[in-house]
């Protein structure tokens, strides 16, 4: 897409001296980040300049918390200890998504016994700053699209259903801008070059991720965390996973909380309030936003993903390794993981 | 309302050594700037914590440039010079409205000519921390609780009304924020101690102004720049003054671009489109906007202001000492002014 000649020609012109450390795969391995902490450490590099979507730029961090580690990296993902330096990073953003370019975290899949783990949240990995041009958005394919465009629709969900009241302020700005996803992917599905789609696109992915739509609530990750186990056994796609786990999550756990289900159709999905039955309006939304998913064309099931429907009982069993419960919207346990997939199965 | 104290107390558990400036009034003025400058410089300070509301955090700002600089810190006003170094500050907010703590800004009034003009932007001047605490803003008077609001409100409207097209995500934003606050300050009216009211309105006032809505546009800050006229021969309210302002340049300029006051009028007032005759709409929003300012108790015209009918050309022969023509939406010569404030005063 010309960003990689572009970069180049940029910082030689600056006269910046440079190592290119190329090879990063989607959901990100070990391996490179270890390579990378070694290139850093034996050439006692400044500053890590992260080209890339969210793989690219989470490897950077991990090698930034790294270059300035005595031990290994993974501490940080595995809590042995905690991060009290980093090699400064910037990114120049290729693939809105992750939403890595403005946020404190990182996922990587350690080798050793295929972990798909998130770091902990440190500001630390915050990028100095971040690219953002739309321009060079415009030559992914639409299935990448919109893996980018769930992604950080998960995102904003993972903090939009939490039992916290009385942060309206959070709901407000959490639904503006998944309605500016809805609006601008619909354009983008008829138009990849729409390039005010692919701007809105891409700032929705940095504020989707960035905690500016986390103030003053309990978040969930609950989706996240069940889908880390299909792309760490299937190596699907970040995105194309939260596609069939999330709307299954939302099914599962509607009832605990039916108004704030009913609340995300009216506003984010202009759905008519039923007030003699606020579950058939909750359940409207739900129905509503595996159809958007559909309508970019994400799968919403594990036959789309091509994941053997028995393959929930190693999901789960993977998973102890990192362990339950977690979530705290519902507390999901071993069974209601293995009840969430049964649904995403379906 | 107790964060005099706390503050005091705070500072003293950790040891540190400070010194008091207090006076600052409303519409801050360039004396106690000065003296503030001489205490940092002579006390050798390096840091300042503005504990209060927009007047003291600006005064603050600009203290901590004038500490940093040999000449007069009125240069970053009036355009002489531009500031290069600044002291480290710290917010306490008391009052939500300017949105200076989280804002690269400032406002003084120069006693010398009456100028009340605003800073350079200067990322110099924005706080390294700023402590938003709604418990201490619950004991603001209905008065300076309305015109804290006012103030944010007209903070957005000068960022949305914008004939930058294709930044969708703003404009979801800042209607999102302008809901928050119409729906909040509703209840506040009810009950001032609507503490979960009293959080949004803090919050909504510190994203109003960090530009996090002004995001890939133009914007314009002509009912601002028309306001402080306003607020420096009269010293009333800087978001009283608003309040009269705002409406009237709104009709002024609104058939220069009716689709977005349409927008306004649908997407923050809730009002039907009228798909015949749009300017129907539009109108509509902007009686809406002013109803509302009417039921926080805010003025909407001169004679509630107390400002003289016959002031205007005073008003527009004040404003030459800062020159004109200003504002993007619709450019305002002296004549635009003027016929501004007649639909002000009316």
């Amino acid at each position: 897409n010309g960003v990689y000649e572009a970069v180049c020609a940029s910082l030689n012109e600056a006269g910046l001296y440079f190592i290119e450390l190329a090879g990063v795969l989607p959901n990100p391995r070990s391996g490179l980040v270890y390579e990378g902490v070694e290139l850093c450490k034996k050439e006692k590099l400044d500053f890590i300049l992260a080209v890339g979507g969210g793989s690219v730029i989470d490897s950077a961090k991990s090698i930034a918390l790294g270059a300035c580690y005595e031990g290994d990296f993974w501490d940080f993902f595995s809590d042995k200890a905690r991060a009290v330096a980093a090699l400064p990073l910037g990114t120049v953003l290729t693939i809105p998504a992750a939403g890595s370019e403005g946020s404190p975290n990182a996922v990587i899949t350690h080798e050793d016994g295929n972990l798909k783990w998130g770091s902990q949240k440190n500001d630390l990995m915050r990028p100095k700053f971040s690219i953002l041009n739309p321009v060079f958005s415009c030559s992914l394919p639409p299935y990448q699209t919109a893996c980018g465009i769930t992604d950080m629709t998960a995102h904003i969900c993972e903090r939009y259903f939490t039992h916290t009241k009385d942060v309206g302020i959070t709901d407000r700005l959490c639904e503006a801008v998944l309605k500016t996803i809805i609006d601008a992917s619909r354009r983008l599905m008829k138009n990849p070059n729409d390039l005010a789609a692919r701007a809105d696109i891409m700032w929705a992915g940095t504020i989707a991720h960035n905690n500016s739509l986390g103030v003053g609530r309990e978040q969930d990750w609950a989706s996240h965390q069940i889908e880390h186990e299909l792309s760490a056994l299937f190596d699907c796609a970040h995105g194309a996973g939260l596609a069939v786990v999330m709307p299954a999550w939302m099914e599962y756990v509607m009832d605990k909380n039916v108004m704030r289900f009913a609340q995300f159709a009216v506003r984010v999905w202009g759905c008519e309030m039923n007030f003699e039955s606020p579950e058939k309006t909750a359940a409207e939304g739900i129905e509503h936003f595996r159809l958007f998913l559909k309508s970019i064309g994400m799968p919403t099931s594990f036959s789309e993903l091509e994941i053997p429907k028995d393959s929930i009982d190693d999901l789960v069993a993977h998973r102890k390794l990192r362990g339950f419960p977690f979530g705290t919207f519902v507390s999901i346990d071993e069974k209601a993981m293995g009840d969430i997939l049964q649904i995403a199965a379906k």
